[in-house]
């Protein structure tokens, strides 16, 4: 097969023996493949694969077809449209996943929106419910509200019936950010409109000191990104006196059976959310996989709003 | 009546008009009343009581028998052996209590015991417990075990089946932590002895980074102290790989139903250790009311472990 391969330093399209699908496991044909801002960590070195999975063939989410069936798999058919958060492989004409990490597509996406779905969506969804218990009627802010796992959170934010608010660097992505259903502030000065009972930290360090202050009591600071830097200040007298929690997550490091969870839980409490219209993936453009290169430049330039997505068959 | 009182950064006795119960609450002849972090920073007027309580008769924690019962009132009889966090007023003759705020004293403690006892016992359940989520077989430091909530976790997370470690700074206490059931090390370089699954921070800031860095997978750090500072550094990105959670929480600013649910839980869950002889309070030294200067002295002179308790009458 040929997929997505990263070498030195740059993402080129190489041929790589076809995956075969182990016990439990699924072989998936893929159609769309969505970039995230890991892939871009892993093209510069930064961010290695989790040992077991591909280590040179980017992509933490992918959807397509079953094609193959490992042994005992029974979830699925052949045929069968699915997609997955992956810890790598997912750019590539063929990728296997376990059966329990697989979600249906829902006949509401696309290729290109199922692509695009698994990693933000399962990231947001887990952060803003199994991480910090987000619930009706709280007021929750979303930093970075234009990026991928921002839109994703502001859509799952709504429809769990929480006020949304979200910072936006980029004027221009502004208007299409409220139509998700938040409030658009800038980032400067982002405290004087809390308190929150629960911050989506997609930022990292620079914010922390301002997000303890913003804090309703009892609120849940979800630390998800740290692109802006790691070493943070924060006061803690200002956080017992709001008898606040920090957490901090990922989702990529995360055994089977914990991504499996997350994975249940999506398709219980956002697939329905996406049947019934109330959520939408936006795609801001699509690579075949030889541009694959050109997908990542577009990914790293910003601009509008929506995934980058490769559709590598 | 008679009470400790506050004044002009001082710890005087002066007569206050009796309390009165109000609906639901009741009247407690106070026999016991242990001394408290807070008590000493109320003292130099840095921490204020909250709304409601006694402003200026400082005690966070008593003990002693019922005499009279608000409206209402309906838990205990008079006569009743009970012990309270309070929001403040405890080291006074007599003191009013919600009777959901209150506990029966366990027949195994006696009235300094009880009076040192909700307090600590109360803070270092809610913590450890409630907060942290520890759970059998876990690993457990306690920052400060030779202190007062020190040696409440030490006991209760022996007690849960926890694996407890503690920090001790004075040699002269460390054989009597150890009694309690901790294997106890040096505060400086902790983090060698990790990794925990839950650390209880008494300390404050400057134990944070280093926190972080000792914690296991998905572990947590309840900080509940900041003694030593508020000011705290620390890396988000040790904490995310981690999947590490920062939870600060205080007692004493929390609305009657929380404190209520906690003395909940301390009675359903503490208590039988207590009357099992499994948990013991350990007192250090008791003053009668007359001498609460010296008793408050005596607090902050450290030296022995264990608590410093008042005896009103």
């Amino acid at each position: 097969m040929r997929a997505a391969t990263i070498s030195d330093g740059s993402v080129v399209v190489a041929d790589h023996p076809d995956p075969e699908p182990a016990k439990n496991e699924i072989l998936v044909r893929v159609r769309a493949a969505g970039l995230n801002g890991a892939d871009i960590m892993q093209r510069a070195g930064r961010y290695p694969a989790p040992a077991g999975d591909p280590q040179d063939i980017p992509g933490l989410e992918m959807a397509g077809e079953v094609v193959a069936l490992g042994p005992g798999a029974q979830r699925f058919s052949e045929g069968d449209r699915v997609m997955a958060v992956v810890g790598g492989g997912g750019q590539a004409e063929l990728c296997v996943v376990h059966e329990r990490g697989a979600m249906p597509v829902p006949d509401a996406l696309d290729w290109p929106a199922a692509g695009g779905f698994p990693e933000v969506f399962t990231t947001a969804h887990d952060a803003l419910v199994t991480q910090a218990g987000l619930r009706s009627g709280e007021r929750l802010l979303v930093h970075g509200g234009a990026g991928g796992v921002g839109t994703a959170a502001i859509q799952i934010g709504r429809a769990l019936g929480a006020q949304v608010t979200a910072t936006v660097r980029r004027e221009e992505v502004r208007a299409e950010v409220e139509k998700l259903g938040a409030t658009v502030i800038d980032p400067e000065g982002f405290e004087e409109h809390g308190p929150f009972d629960v911050i989506l930290e997609l930022v990292g360090a620079p914010n922390l000191g301002a997000d303890a202050r913003a804090l309703a009591m009892q609120g849940r600071i979800a630390v998800i990104g740290i692109a802006a830097g790691a070493k943070a200040e924060i006061n803690l007298a200002v956080l017992l006196g709001k008898r606040g929690t920090l957490r901090a997550s990922m989702l990529r490091a995360r055994p089977l059976e914990e991504k499996a969870i997350a994975q249940r839980l999506v398709e219980r409490q956002v697939l329905p959310l996406v049947e019934a219209g109330a959520i939408r993936v936006p795609v801001a453009a699509t690579f075949p996989l030889d541009e694959v290169a050109e997908a990542y430049e577009r990914f790293t330039s910003g601009g509008k709003l929506g995934k980058i997505v490769v559709l590598p068959t």
